[in-house]
């Protein structure tokens, strides 16, 4: 049987029962919309998924892209799948009609483009990118930027890339160096080096527009001297393209996403590299900040997918391959599909509850930043933004970190055939790896969420998590999981008062110290509530009697029940350990010192 | 600066300060070794590692072997290596002298060897799977076979593999179907698939000796009729060797070792595959068994070199990649080394406590090896070896599981120049992998501990562990180390009452249900117990005056108090947790069926 990405049924679940994405066609924005209409995108996107995007996913990843006289040369098949991710609207799905958008909402985008990574992530990242960058253009740019730039590519004319990072600063933007020097006709002459710029350039399309960071000369140091730049490979001349200096200075080798080409970009080489401001001069940093969410929920998305099809993968071939007995058979009888032994089932189950607790994540986040940019009623959509910016470094990071488990169990289930490549469980476990890095490594969001987040509008989004996650306290224990109900409400309390704190240590090096143990904690208890209140949905269902054991519903149903009770029985408890060192200022790698180590 | 490998210090602190290696001299198995021999061996080994080995371990990595006519045709550097491993005398470093050994304990050996490993593990494959393949001709083949088969082994001329899977049976082994047929000569026609066998072909030496396990026609069923085999791929006819009927069926593309080929091998395509018995008919997993905590030591060996080479780098690479400010800089003044970010120094530190603790657990228990095979005393021969026996899968899976997660901290340290594979950190993350794999999968582990093992002699062997943890406990708390001592109490009484209340389960589904979260919980306390051994020396070197704070030795041994202190109180801990699953039978993955997932 052919992998079918994602679970069909688990994406209705989700959309439909747990999220109730129907109900997003009450607001002015999505009015033109409706279940029928969610359900068309999603159906087209996992049609093209598993016809043309997966099929196409071993042959890219065995040929990367390759530099040829100066120019990447990306997959032959690369060109038909972006044209097909562009006809069906991918790259500006969520963006307004105005801008040519199909104004879905991002709840509905993340289930149909989950679908899209998990066939192939690396043909989707080349939309991805380019959607982000356009929206930009579409947030801060001028008119003339939108009407040159931007509608050509989300027309799927043209893609777009971030340019950031640079050799010598990594992740630390304030240290970004690359000049920009006012030129006559208004725009810039830009100079400079960046890396690691995915699909930096292609032989796809006739124009890649890169969203640069970039100081004007005489801008203030650090993160407060950084603007916002529009540097296109071609820039326009009247009705012409003509080169703007940008050039390839190498090709990464990365070890994933090995479609999708990482380049070294050299800017202005010849100083004929023209850039143009977007937005106001000094304020780069704050726009790409209000991208930010939207990039790093992606990100999430990627882990989610990645993670889910391998574990769709390790789930049919424990079903289908016979190996051993049970421990309780006495070494009698034919062999049994290895599903049968104790710890295989442990390692699936505990995949199904990453994969399908990360993907109700991502998703309910998703809807968060729905509310917060649709919501009618001004406090919900103040309360919706507070929520989607406390867990995004959780939607962010916990696919990264625990999807990468996810897909080193997937590789474990198959075995020595795991370790090779002739089976695919090891190319989603390197494209995993670069979750975790990009976009904000997890330390990072460790430092974002325990450093900013759990301190926003005075702690204002804690109380509003406290208050969400109280309903489905209430909720299940009006469906007899009072148990489970138990457990979580344990975790929460354990957070609030550990948060409380933290918060209230003055020394930020004390604050800060076990900020990645707090991540994992958080992100444990938060994954905790989507399995709570999916069991909630799920225990309902089968009260009533079409869900009944014999049925689909029925064992589909079961399955939720049993990986909430693992999830919280099993991953939940953690997170007593983890506040306790966080509580303690457990302080050894504090002490440490570089020439101890 | 270049990869040590290994940390020089840690080295001879474990070996001399720790284990005391030199003591094992007074036994008459090894009266003719001193310090001195030790040391040399070590260094020779040491020397290779760094000056042939590492430096081709990329090239061999990026140029697998492949299939060309039928025959496996290696990287142009492996002859080469072998060569030079082979006059280290690396294959029976541990071996009697009477067969060509140098007699050296197992314990001096681990060290010497996981400097090899480190540098190359592809290529010291080879050599490891030689010596286990001789080693079984010497416990078990007849003298014709220890003369004819043996001894080129031990010389280096030949290599040797163990063919003992095959694709219809993984690790089962009760399921091979290997047949062989007694033939007029007293040897027998041995017919049949094998695959996964590492080394099963190469184009280095002229020989290759299969130890293969199969059936004799009309042996009973199951593992009680699996008898051992030497099938030679050239057999001895007088002073000739001819083709003996085995053919390679295809190379598997591994995604690590990839200097060691992985074959699927055919033996008696054309009937005229002659196989020599091994000791007795029907006793093949009987020696297979005998020769496994060997096997399997080696393997933990391989995951905590692997692990070791790659912190090596990623605490270099942290010590001089300068990239942002700390949080209390508030942005100001030049970029420093990221080792000096809190978050980097913890994936650092946690890398330490693994590797470390790692190599200190091969270790000693290499020396309970040591003492099973030559103690005078036959009491502590016999307590030697339960140690030995019990100790053996935590040996085996604790650097394969942990050595994983350290050896992705190690790619995290480097940010995206870690997910390149222009750095070499990826590189050993993907060679890691197998070690859960091979030799019995970390599942396997589980329920030879849970099921096996704590059984041992009536439970004679968790009582020694006791006694053994009980002397470092009481040593800590000499040292002022009562705080640690008092963690690793807590954790070594919970251990043993939870193995009490799982031993007295009747039912096997019950008591192995969670053999994985066991053998996790285990392997925490043990690797416990190596840091507390660790931090009693350091802190007593300490005390004295030469180790003072401006000394290398006083930054070492503060290191190891540092990383003593990292592993009780943050991972330790987790023991707690783990046994309140096994003991109330969590049983989600009990409950779950194949259609709920």
């Amino acid at each position: 049987m052919a992998n079918p990405l994602l679970n069909d049924r688990d994406v209705s679940f989700l959309l439909y029962e747990v999220l109730r994405a129907d109900e997003l066609c009450a607001l002015p924005a999505f009015a033109e919309h409706s279940r029928e209409t969610f359900t068309l995108y999603v159906e087209a996107c996992r049609k093209l998924a598993r016809e043309a995007l997966f099929p196409a996913y071993r042959p890219m990843d065995e040929a990367p892209p390759r530099l040829e006289d100066g120019r990447v040369i990306t997959h032959p098949r690369m060109r038909e799948l972006l044209r097909r991710l562009s006809e069906l609207g991918v790259v500006n799905a969520t963006r307004p009609v105005e801008v040519g958008g199909q104004q879905l909402p991002s709840t509905v985008a993340a289930f149909a483009h989950a679908y899209l990574m998990a066939g192939n992530l690396s043909a989707v990242g080349y939309v991805g990118l380019t959607s982000g960058a356009a929206r930009l253009i579409e947030s801060f740019g001028s008119d003339d930027l939108r009407r040159d730039y931007m509608t050509p590519m989300y027309a799927g004319e043209w893609t777009g890339t971030m340019a950031l990072t640079e050799p010598q600063a990594g992740s630390s933007l304030a240290d970004v160096a690359t000049r920009a020097t006012p030129a006559e006709d208004g725009s810039y002459r830009v100079r400079g080096s960046k890396i690691f710029i995915s699909g930096g350039d292609q032989d796809l399309t006739d124009n890649i527009v890169h969203m640069t960071l970039a100081r004007i000369d005489g801008a203030p140091p650090g993160v407060k001297g950084i603007s916002l730049f529009l540097v296109p490979a071609q820039r326009r001349q009247g009705d012409a393209l003509i080169p703007n200096d940008t050039a390839v200075a190498g090709v990464i080798h990365k070890i994933g996403w090995r479609g999708l080409p990482s380049i070294a970009l050299n800017l202005g080489e010849n100083g004929e590299c023209r850039g143009y401001l977007v937005g106001e001069p000094n304020q780069g940093l704050s726009y790409m900040f209000q991208m930010m969410n939207e990039a790093r929920l992606m990100v999430g998305l990627n882990g989610v997918a990645t993670a889910y099809v391998a574990y769709q993968e390790a789930l049919e071939y424990a079903k289908t391959r016979p190996q051993g007995r049970t421990a309780t058979s006495k070494g009698v009888g034919a062999q049994v599909p290895i599903v049968e032994h104790a710890d295989v089932r442990r390692m699936l189950l505990r995949q199904k509850a990453i994969v399908e607790g990360g993907l109700a994540l991502v998703a309910y986040v998703s809807r968060y930043a729905d509310l917060a940019e649709h919501a009618q009623d001004p406090e919900q959509k103040k309360e919706s933004f507070l929520l989607l910016d406390l867990l995004t470094p959780v939607a962010k990071s916990f696919p990264a970190e625990k999807g990468f488990e996810s897909n080193a169990l997937a590789v474990q289930v198959h075995g020595g055939y795991g370790y090779s490549s002739e089976y695919l469980p090891e190319a989603w476990l390197r494209d995993q790896k670069l979750n975790s890095i990009h976009e904000g490594t997890t330390g990072i969001q460790g430092m974002d969420l325990l450093g900013r987040k759990v301190s926003l509008a005075h702690g204002a989004a804690i109380l509003l998590l406290e208050r969400e996650i109280g309903a489905v306290l209430r909720d299940a224990r009006e469906s007899e999981l009072g148990r489970l109900a138990d457990l979580l409400e344990r975790a929460l309390g354990t957070t609030l008062a550990l948060t409380k704190h933290l918060v209230g240590l003055r020394d930020p090096g004390a604050r800060l110290l076990h900020s990645a143990d707090y991540l994992e904690l958080f992100s444990t208890l938060v994954v905790g509530w989507m399995w709570l209140l999916q069991a909630n949905v799920a225990q309902r269902a089968l009260g009533k009697s079409l869900a009944s054991e014999t049925t689909l519903d029925g064992a589909f149903y079961r399955g939720k029940l049993c990986a909430a009770q693992y999830y919280l029985e099993t991953e939940l408890p953690r997170i007593e350990q983890l506040a306790a060192l966080c509580r303690e200022g457990e302080d050894s790698y504090a002490r440490v010192r570089p020439d101890w180590l």
